[in-house]
């Protein structure tokens, strides 16, 4: 089968680094074009990057010339993890000149004609790209943190209703890039707080709950409150969260697992190649998740689940965890790519 | 001014040594006696102990000769940072033996007829050990986490009332005492579960808060729910925490700020000499308090406050920190000892 | 084709765990036994380990009951990870009924009748077993320090002689199992001494190669300096190395760097399963090698070298790093296996 | 006493910042001007730092506003933690124009005519600042590893001679200012390399033991070869040390120890403010010193030994550590000053 040949938009840096590594031997597409800042460009690939994975870079990308945003590209199909202090101006670039942009940034999540998509949850959201009057299609995935909240709840809202959420997150260093996060500030310490993502916890997952109309997307009716940490963590983001129900809802706790743990969506039923078989895993064990033993969990694909317990201000208090670079950014735009793919949405313009 | 000969019990454990590192040069008290294991007993104590402190073992201490629990002892007046399993009968015994026993100790913290005290918060309950039927007296502090939560509830439940409060904890290593954490349990990892502690932080502060009546302390009629985790720190508990106020009672984060910062109680009033200027610190950074630049703050004694703000679940959220060893331990102790020397309950028994 | 039954002496330990996750898919060898302390004995494995890898147990070993060092087993191949202070007797008494027992301890290493072998550099070693007197045989490699220094040494001794060798290790908390080193010692922190370490450094190298003749093992004559140091990293022991070669010979940083990249052995040619394609992989970059990209280089069995240059004082100053517990320790014993099956050496005892 | 007034350069960096944490109630300095870069010139200090120290900014300083080095400055005496790609030009003209600069930058120090001094081993060095041309002065302190190195030599040196040096440190990322070291290269990981630190830690130590002739320094005649790594330590620079002392020389262990530990020098003789009292402390524990434990001692201001005992290929080997950014930095200088200032050299220039 001929693979579609893709671009990494934001190739150098924290994100596109993972791109690479996840599409290295991937069955449908292929990496040609590589796009990072003006300062990388005309370099070779393994020049122009401070690489940070603990695999080497794929011999067929690390010789390939790097471009900057002001490139004209081939590939009809593009990854993009830019910083959003570009990526606004050239994903809307690109999508407007034919190219089906999968971006991993935030600038466009919440805009009313872009789809804000997990396969698992709403795909029928894919259908937002009709409206956008670009040639092309600008599809985003959430933040990383909202993705393995939004994948808890999602079985939660639809089978219980929800009220309100609660949430208090202990993030790790490589959601903040390269060079990120100074040593200084987190080696043995805490930083309680992250600029701009606790805004994002608290509206993304009601759009991606949301329902589609004519008008657009109706966000899901709950509240979510959000605090949002730093610890000295490499990778995997851990949230402690509560969840109310609405009035007279109370499952069990044995309940609310077994509606956890059987939750199925488009890529477990389609059986894409990033899809995990199951994609929220309850652990048993008291003192789980945790970030150094459970993010590679169906290859860092799935939302690790532990403590489901009864609350006494909401209903139901849990522990969640994700591979924050994985399921949290790069490997949700693959997925998402996948779900397009399989579904024929982009048969016009691929 | 004649110092009061005490008895450290535990004095090789890390509360132990905390508690030796604050009396080095207390104006009240002096250290006479050390009490540890049988298995350090008859030892000097530079060799019974694995000191941990980074200052050195004050020389007189160094050399004193290790009791076991079974010793009598001379000293009135003892600091028990005993372990839980054997702090119940050897508290028990002294108390009955004539002693004061200051403890940092779970056993007797909930007992009806013993203090669970913070001096600023509730130096009336002291007056429980009359009720002891002990010819000594047992006298607690309040958990490490409680702690913190408690000096930060306090001034907003006399002046607004709480329905409930909701507290995540991300606590430092330390408290979990040596040797503790094992360093691949932790080191790069988030442990989301600390035995015992969640049901401690969520009960203690309901008591500290509670009036004293003939019968016994009636508990302050809020719910807490509190989630705990291990995060790679060496010292300093780290909270966040949602307050919800009656209904009707809606403060603004800057009333609540007020109310936080102007707080004062008996160690302040009586200038106790452990006593912070200023017990609850309310910093203006966004991205404050952290462990490592605030635990420090009045000599470890105060509690750290930031991030004051609304909050769409319950009125208000915020982040919290103390030193678990200083405040959160030994120093809370310390200064328990300060204060009820300084009104004369203890004229009667040393 | 059928694989060999084997055993896993201490499979709850670190070493054990390591044993087992890389036998897990393993073309010749079958875990059919687990054995560990009397306190695990009769429970099955999942509850007798605290597992610590960040891939699940393997269900067919989950649900395996333990048995104890007093237990009779049927696998011929015995790999052991016991613990040194349990090791000596158990190791002998099964060798002695008939077992092959490769071992990761360091009890029989430096016996004179014991092979310690790592198979790239003297497979001729493990003629020795044949000296043993025992129906079964005790093969031993060696410690984990050593193992890196020596792989490195190997073509420079056998290509230039040496005079001696200056080593400093920064070792990984990993290398001292589990519980191991207590948090509250290593957080940010860096312990200059480990116990036993250096006395295996600075002698393991020589036996390994010495010269087998008639008498035994006569030791290469070189002198190793050795400070062993650990350091708050996870996986990966990292050493730097000066190299002293005999009067009038000093090759260039180039040369070196040569015969270190194309040295092969034994394992290469026989193209071992275990076997790294190249055993000595040489970095170009100024600040590598590194524990947190470098070790798992060719599946964690290569050692990688990095900063060849001159030095004033030896000839040749290098770092070198290798994953501890793969090549280090439970790696080093399968490769072992393998390459006395390869070579027919256990045919008459399996 | 009157104090005299002094100037901080890069008041805003990390060295500038521990200045001024010492000279806060320094009994001689009294810190009247701050200059930093142009981006925070004109703001008040405690909006143009970002401070990481875990004490507060002194009340006196945080409102101060923060001049550029174009500015005219009216304090006699400079203490510079500039940065050396700026502290090149600045340094020479403040000298230039009647300042006495107190260095702690690395761009003089081996200037023929610019005294690399620490107090207790060479302060007959001071007596360059005459050659020097200028109508001020600049005088510099070690590079930060050197430091402790340079003292633990000196003793040895002067006593025994010396004929060569090993040395493998391990760096606290404090060394590296801020931002510095991005936490996702340092976190849980070592680099084996720090830019242009190993040529100063070769060079400096025999510049510092070299003799004052009329024609300048005649540097000592030993060899240093240095490895230098980064750990994930926030304080205390940690070394491993091999010595060889000429042919025929041979001490015990005792006896170096006995070396070290009595050395004192001008510092301790004259009594000056922040001169350690024990400028050698040697530790009998064989897994000490230790970052986490031994920076403090004295103040900061010791280098603690450890580990001494002897080596197979030099005579003597040992473990050292110092605090680098007290002892190894801003202490150093204001030791400097203070030495400067009790021997009456800056009476024609003050």
């Amino acid at each position: 089968m001929k693979r579609t040949p893709v671009a990494i938009l934001g190739a150098t840096g924290t994100v596109g680094q993972k791109f690479i590594t996840l599409l290295q031997d991937h069955p449908q597409f292929e990496i040609v074009e590589l796009v990072a800042s003006p300062r990388s460009a005309g370099k070779p690939y393994h020049e122009a990057t401070s690489w940070k994975q603990n695999v080497p870079i794929p011999a067929s990308v690390a010789t390939m010339t790097v471009q900057d945003t002001s490139s004209t590209l081939t590939a009809p199909l593009l990854f993009s993890g830019l910083d959003s202090s570009v990526a606004g101006e050239a994903e809307d670039r690109y999508s407007k000149a034919g190219h089906v942009v999968i971006s991993n940034s935030s600038n466009y999540r919440m805009a009313p004609d872009v789809p804000l998509v997990i396969p698992e949850i709403n795909p029928d959201h894919f259908e937002l790209i009709h409206r956008q009057g670009r040639s092309g299609a600008i599809i985003t995935n959430s933040n990383c943190s909202t993705m393995f909240l939004a994948m808890a709840l999602a079985p939660l809202y639809r089978t219980y209703g929800i009220e309100w959420v609660q949430v208090t997150t202990l993030q790790a260093i490589s959601g903040a890039g390269y060079p990120g996060v100074p040593s200084l500030d987190i080696l043995g310490n805490v930083i309680p707080f992250i600029g701009g993502e606790e805004e994002k916890v608290e509206q993304e997952a009601q759009k991606i709950l949301g329902t589609l109309t004519e008008k657009g997307i109706t966000p899901a009716p709950f509240r979510v409150s959000a605090t949002c940490t730093r610890v000295p963590v490499v990778d995997g983001h851990l949230e402690t969260v509560t969840v109310k129900f609405p009035q007279g809802v109370d499952p069990s706790p044995e309940e609310v697992i077994q509606t956890l743990s059987s939750w199925r969506g488009l890529p477990q039923e389609m059986n894409l190649p990033s899809a995990p078989g199951q994609p929220l895993v309850v652990l048993p064990d008291q003192d789980r998740p945790q970030p150094a033993r459970d993010i590679w969990c169906n290859g860092g694909m799935s939302t690790v689940i532990g403590r489901v317990r009864r609350d006494t201000i909401g209903n139901i208090r849990m522990v969640i965890l994700g591979h924050n670079t994985v399921r949290g950014a790069a490997g949700a735009a693959v997925l998402n790519a996948e779900a397009l793919l399989a579904q024929g949405l982009l048969d016009d313009r691929l």
